[in-house]
Formats: C-alpha cells, sequence, structure tokens
C-alpha cells in the first residue's frame, strides 16, 4: 500500500516548521512534484484560485489549515478586532472560488470554534481553531474511507469505471471519492480497469487521476473526454464515478464541466451513472441546480494550453465554464459517508442528512 | 470575401513548378503559415499520415493530384510497368488513413482515367491524370458550394451552430460541407454565431476551424469538446453542423472522434443534428456503422499536447480513436449536394444516389 501513502500523505498537511500549509502543487503534477509551503494570505489565496490546491473536500481542508495559519500570525491582543480581522480573512478566501460548497462550509465550522472559545484568551483560541482544521480533515478521511467502501458495493471484478476529473486522494484526503473505491478496490485484490477522461481544460484526469491510479498499480487508460461515447458503445464502460463540486436538494449535482454530458451519454447507453458525495458537499440551501453558480475562467486556460504554446488565434473568444450541472434524472445514485442514496433524491437526501 | 478567399486559395492544388503538389501544413496552423511544396511518394503519404492534409474531401483531392504527380515522374516506357507502378503507389496512398472513403474513391477515379487512355502513349496517360485530379478538385468545389447553400435553408439570422473539428475550406476546397453554411450565410449577411468544439486530440476546431471562422468575420466562440452539454442547456444552440468521413447505407456516420456523444446530446435537448455529406462520402458497400474500420492513432497525439510536454506519465495507457459512428437515429437530416435527405436514410440515401 506504499504507493497509496505516497500519494496521500504529501497533500494538504500543517507543514511541521510553521504556523503554514504544506501542499503539492497540483498545476506542476505529474511531471514534476514539487511542496509548497504557504503562510501568505494572498499566497493562499492564491493556490486555490490558480487550483494549486482543488478538489472540493481538499479545498475545504485547506481552507481550515488556512484559516489557523492566518489567525495564528495576528497582532490583535482583543477579541473584536481579532475577530474582525478572522472575519476580513473569511471573506477574502470564500471568494477564491464560488462553485464548490465545502469551502464555504469549512470556513463556517471554523468561525463556529472560534466564537465557541470567544471568552477565552487569543492564543486558546488559536488552538482551538488548529484543532478544528484537524478535525476537519480528520473528517474527511472518515468520510472518504466510509464512500470508498459503499462504492465496492456497486463494481465486481473486471468492471471499467469511467472517471472524469479527479476525485481522487489529491482532491480529497486518502482514497478521496470517486476514486477511493478504484484504490480500495485494488487493495482488497479487485482488479477493475479505469477509463479516466482527460478533463480539458486543464486537463486534472490526465495529469491527477492517472497519476494516482498508475501509482497505486489500478489498470488506467487514458482518454480524451469526446472519446466517452464510443468506449461506452464498445462496450467497455459497466459504470461511470464521479464526483462532485455540490449537490442540490433535489440531486441536481455541479461537477467539473463535461460531467452533464457523461451522464447523458451513460443514460443513452444503459450504463449506471454514480455520484460520489461526501454530505459536506449536499447544499440543502440549493432547491435545485438552477441554483447553483457556475464559475467561468480565464480563457487562456482553454487557448493557450496549460500556458504553453497557443492553440488559437489570439482574437479568438472562449468560453470556459468550469463546471457544469447534471439534472438528477440522470443519476442513479449518490454515494455519500452514510449510505447509497437512490431516486427520489430530495426525500431520500433530507433522510439521511437532515 | 477577400478573408475567404485567403483561405481557400491557400489549401490543396498543383504547384506552379512541379509536377508537385502544394498544401497549406495545417499541422502548423494557426501559429504559423506555411506552404510545403511535395512530389517524394513517402513526403505524400506522409502528408496525409500526420495530418498535414486532412479532411475526407481535401485528402481525396490531394490523392488525385498525387498520383498525377507520382505518374510524372515514372521512368516507365511500355504501359504494363507503368500501371503496375501506378498500382502500388496506389495501394500505398491508400494505407495512409483507412476511415475517409473520399481517400479510395478519388484514388479509384484515377485509375479509371488511366485505364480510359490505357491504348495512348504514356505521355499522354499522364496528361490524363493530370486532367481527372483537375476534374476531382473541381467537383468537390461544385459540391461544397451545392451542400452551403442547401445548408442555408437550416438556419435563420442570429442562430448559434455547434461544429465539431473541421470541415470548413481546409478540410475541402472553398467553403468547406459543415462550415460552408457559415461561411456563405456571412457572405449573404445572415449573422449566425459558431461556436466550435476545440475538437481534442488535435484540436483542428481550435486550430483550424476558428481560424477560417475568425477569418472570415463569423462570430465563433471557441469550447472544449466537454462544454457541449453545457451551452446546449443554456440555450445557446439551435443546431450542431458537423462533416463527415464515412456514411454508410443506412445513415450511420464516422465522423471525428465525439461525433455520436455531440449527436447523443443534441438529442437529448431536442437540437436538430445535421450531417454535410458530399456523396463521395456515402458509401453504399458499407451496410451500417459496423462495417467501418475506425482509425486508432498515435497515444502522443493524446500525452504529448500537440507533442509539447507530457501531459500524463510516459507509462499511462491511452486509447486513441480518431472517429467514432453516430448511428443513423441520432441524425435529423444528412444534407448533401443533391439536397437534403431525412430519415428513413437508407431508403432516401439510395433514392438520390443510386
Amino acid at each position: 500500500m506504499d504507493h497509496i501513502i505516497t500519494v496521500y500523505t504529501e497533500n494538504v498537511h500543517l507543514a511541521e516548521e510553521g504556523p503554514a500549509v504544506e501542499i503539492i502543487d497540483q498545476t506542476r503534477l505529474p511531471n514534476e512534484e514539487v511542496m509548497l509551503t504557504l503562510s501568505e494570505r494572498e499566497e493562499l489565496y492564491e493556490a486555490i484560485a490558480t487550483l494549486r490546491v482543488r478538489g472540493a473536500p481538499a479545498i475545504g481542508i485547506f481552507a481550515g489549515y488556512a484559516m489557523y495559519v492566518l489567525a495564528a500570525q495576528t497582532k490583535c491582543r482583543d477579541f473584536d478586532a481579532f475577530y474582525a480581522e478572522f472575519l476580513e480573512n473569511k471573506a477574502y478566501l470564500d471568494a477564491s472560488r464560488p462553485t464548490a460548497v465545502n469551502l464555504r462550509h469549512a470556513l463556517d465550522k471554523m468561525e463556529a470554534a472560534l466564537l465557541e472559545n470567544k471568552e477565552r484568551p487569543i492564543d486558546e483560541i488559536i488552538s482551538a481553531l488548529r484543532r478544528q482544521a484537524l478535525v476537519i480533515h480528520q473528517e474527511d478521511i472518515d468520510m472518504c474511507l466510509a464512500i470508498s467502501a459503499f462504492g465496492l458495493e456497486l463494481v465486481k471484478e473486471g468492471d471499467g469505471i469511467l472517471t472524469h476529473c479527479n476525485a481522487g486522494a489529491l482532491a480529497t484526503s486518502r482514497y478521496g471519492t470517486g476514486l477511493g473505491t478504484l484504490l480500495l478496490a485494488k487493495e482488497m485484490g479487485i482488479e477493475l480497469r479505469a477509463y479516466c477522461d482527460e478533463t480539458r481544460p486543464l486537463l486534472q484526469g490526465a495529469r491527477l487521476t492517472t497519476y494516482e491510479l498508475q501509482k497505486a498499480g489500478v489498470d488506467c487508460t487514458l482518454i480524451c473526454d469526446n472519446m466517452a461515447s464510443l468506449v461506452m458503445k464498445e462496450g467497455k464502460i459497466n459504470a461511470v464515478f464521479v464526483g462532485c463540486d455540490r449537490v442540490a436538494a433535489n440531486g441536481d449535482t455541479a461537477n467539473k464541466i463535461g460531467t452533464s454530458g457523461l451522464a447523458i451519454l451513460a443514460k443513452y447507453y444503459n450504463i449506471p451513472f454514480y455520484v460520489f458525495c461526501p454530505s459536506s458537499t449536499i447544499d440543502f440551501k440549493c432547491c435545485t441546480g438552477e441554483d447553483i453558480k457556475i464559475e467561468l475562467r480565464d480563457p487562456r486556460e482553454i487557448k493557450e494550453l496549460y500556458f504553453e504554446k497557443p492553440i488559437a488565434l489570439p482574437e479568438v473568444k472562449c468560453y470556459n465554464p468550469a463546471f457544469d450541472v447534471t439534472d438528477h434524472t440522470l443519476i442513479t445514485a449518490i454515494v455519500t459517508e452514510k449510505g447509497i442514496v437512490r431516486p427520489p433524491f430530495e426525500e431520500n437526501l433530507r433522510r439521511l442528512f437532515t
């Protein structure tokens, strides 16, 4: 299991010297394994916005640590000033990416920990923030393991699983969500075949998912996003496994751009389509996918192929949405740490989580 | 119209000094406009295989000229030796790409021209081959214009048209097939909005389609292939226009990888899906798409992003099919130079073309 540990212990954590957050720079993978130690407000924001740390759960873990790291640098000696500074940092980090709800959830949990300890000295509040950040991380580890174990019910030896983007250890903690079942199955001696969408524009599937699966010894094949229809038609795929960035109350799911198309293809070919979802990703305040804000990103991500040689004329317009919403009617089941939720989602998600 | 002429006159044609074929190197677009003058057997083959010239009709035109250029270099003085050499060159070029049927059609036409003139001196046979190649080119110009004009019946001012790969002047002659209507509409003052799939792995949509449309002044927006579902859902798309590499007798259509997925999405969103098809692309010998051979290409096309920096580990397996087949039940109509064919395709294609 060394190969798996190699990946997951190198992800988001507190630096030994600190206070600082240490991450692997995901924009440099798979060609370079570069660790970053971050403690400045602007570099913490930039790490999220430019996807050095990415994946909805990993962003949540990172945000928890970041709030602690920033709090530990405070020069304020009274609570009101300390709290005002905390709120300013919170609002700043919250603006780094709009679609994933885990960022907001983690920031809210950090604020709750601060408020619970408001009568204590600043130093003790800072210690409480550190503990809360570690709890957020540990909860994610527990959730990922539970989700991955539930996912085992959905596969059998030799199955072909189509993945999109990266929902592995890099995007979360330990096993991951959408990829967790593949890694856990490998550990248990169940051989699966992964087909990994490269996931344009930033190629998280090519750069990160195949990197994780290959290191873990899982049989994996990289395809371009537009090849999904063909591999489904050819009978290579038994199920689609994806993570998610936000799930609305009715089960509509925001995930990496391209996910909704995959779900439509899966329905057409009669292949089950599973969303792997820690409960921190469910947003009961969103009634449907219509309420989920879709992030539009820099056109250069499309046109300059990861900022290398341009692939289109400079004046060409680009439309660069980072996510899309998959209608709940296209989803076979949502796999959570509490179990596998099937339609009707609105009723069944509420029953399990409220 | 200068902008359009700029594109189409620079495509495949006989060189002034020769005999040689002159092409624009499509692998270098849009960053560099490099003209190649080709006369060696191996470089003619390589130009097709590596997509320096690409697009089913353009490959046909190129193959016609190539056969003339090779014949003109012959040292044979008797017919039998000349014909044997011709057949050897024909088989060699025919192996350069397997999916498009136009290559074979053009080669067969060249052979027919040779056989029709077999009683004449070698020099006159070579002249006949030159005339036949020019006829193939002229027929393509006529077909493209007819197809593009029929396509005007399918659009109205302000429509959003989703395109995949490149079916413009570069892939054909003059206006193109799938893109021809967009260019012709522009000339007639009908403003359309094109959304262009970038078309991984080789990015013909980004590199070639937006290059052609932008130069022609057509409003165009580049998207990644996996964004098609979202733009359709958002109501930006009124129709999908694609070219094709081979159409089976029942209407099943082989075209650039990703086309079948687009057709499924279009059906799901109730958007018409049109295939633009010169009759040279219909293969009545293929009963259904099952009979069409799908070319598998070099994994480096996916992994090395146009042979720049790697985007996945060297040991990662890739699956790199160049085409897929769109089931005829997903196609609204096939637009040919003789008219718009609607289902039932088998009956209606035969009625129009046999």
